[in-house]
């Protein structure tokens, strides 16, 4: 009689773009669970808090580390590696009981996000049932009201982590590009654009579909937020609208 | 005392996927249009059905010619030039008559499809809002238990139009690939997909989220459909998951 595990995607931010699917899902599960920056409510569940019957039991995982160390650090590794692992073993306990458990995502669960250390652990192990949710860079580019591609456009979806000439290939060789992680990278994103002859199409976007939402030509950002930000370059330029 | 234009993004197929926000507009619109192909109910209309009110007046727009004429023929883009100007002259009636109607859309309004020929012709003229909704490839790496991405992977979206060349050198620099239009160009990205060395990674989705839902290794497939046919190459591999 085990429980049932749903990643559940909550969307961009607005409750509103929660799935009926989740929705549904999020009002008769035994437990909300959700993945949070310490000191913060947490964004997942911020969108999905109206959805949810008062009184539900919430299990908040906390990141015990933030982003601000680099990815590649051992004590980065260890620390985040452990968290992991206790998050998916408190799951686990929770699903033998019997429980169905809600596991919230931000955008989509299969498209990045941390439910994948959770899928990766436990499937198999006990029933995991995933339900897809609108991702980050598309309420970004709703919000924007920019088209990102059309056509036979091709569309590539860019950490700003990578190195200022990988980025700078790809936007020269892509019709479109979406770019996460900006923060701190800002100013090599910055480059990497003008580089490639862009840097004017290129829009900022900070809390797509959320409250504080910011959205400006990514030319006059001066400091980009750590998290919640993106940098869209939308297609359709030079194809034919019919 | 114009009506306003929603773009409605009713996702993947799955009537429960359309988002809170997408049903709200279908119960309060007064007139429901959709793109389809003749003689076809129309794959958005199915999708949203059941959030329609009966009763609710609807507005068929019926391509006038099938994908299987090459986009580039004049004949092709003079028919659906005339088309696209027609459907949008009969939503703008509707709307100074002081209607709100909602168009539907497959997928994600702002990510391919038709609703950007509407887009580029009526903003401006008449207030319009888009409601975005879950991507078909979401729809399909889900449906498939395909996690797509991770971490600092790039995932590029490739139409199968792309020649093989193109396909191939995208699909070894990128690490994960969503190949859209496969149809007839099966037999193309299959070549590009074994030149990059990614044939058996790959996954072949027919109808995601749908009725008659088929997934299958590509490397067993002979025939795919014309239109509701993706491949998907995940990334994630080699990918350290933590």
């Amino acid at each position: 009689m085990t429980g049932t595990l749903y990643g559940v995607g909550v969307g961009p931010g607005d409750p509103e773009l929660l799935t009926v699917k989740a929705v549904k899902v999020l009002r008769s599960a035994g437990t909300i669970a959700h993945f949070r920056k310490r000191g913060s409510p947490g964004h997942a569940l911020t969108a999905a808090r109206p959805h949810i019957i008062a009184g539900t039991p919430e299990l908040a995982l906390e990141y015990p580390v933030t982003t601000e160390i680099a990815f590649t650090e051992e004590a980065y590794i260890s620390a985040i590696s452990a968290f992991y692992f206790a998050a998916s073993e408190s799951l686990r306990l929770l699903l033998q009981e019997g429980q169905d458990v809600a596991l919230l995502c931000e955008g989509d669960p299969f498209f990045y996000g941390s439910f994948l250390h959770m899928y990766e652990r436990l499937r198999g192990r006990v029933p995991v049932v995933v339900i897809p949710g609108i991702t980050g860079m598309s309420g970004c580019w709703t919000a924007a009201g920019a088209p990102i591609a059309l056509g036979d456009d091709v569309l590539t979806v860019l950490p700003g982590t990578l190195c200022a000439e990988a980025l700078t290939a790809r936007l020269r060789s892509n019709d479109a590009a979406a770019i996460m992680k900006v923060g701190r990278n800002l100013p090599k994103i910055r480059e990497a654009l003008r580089a490639a002859g862009r840097l004017d199409e290129a829009i900022y976007v900070e809390r797509g579909t959320m409250l504080g939402q910011r959205i400006a030509p990514l030319s006059e950002i001066e400091v980009a937020a750590p998290y919640f930000s993106m940098v869209l370059v939308p297609g359709c330029k030079g194809r034919r609208v019919l």
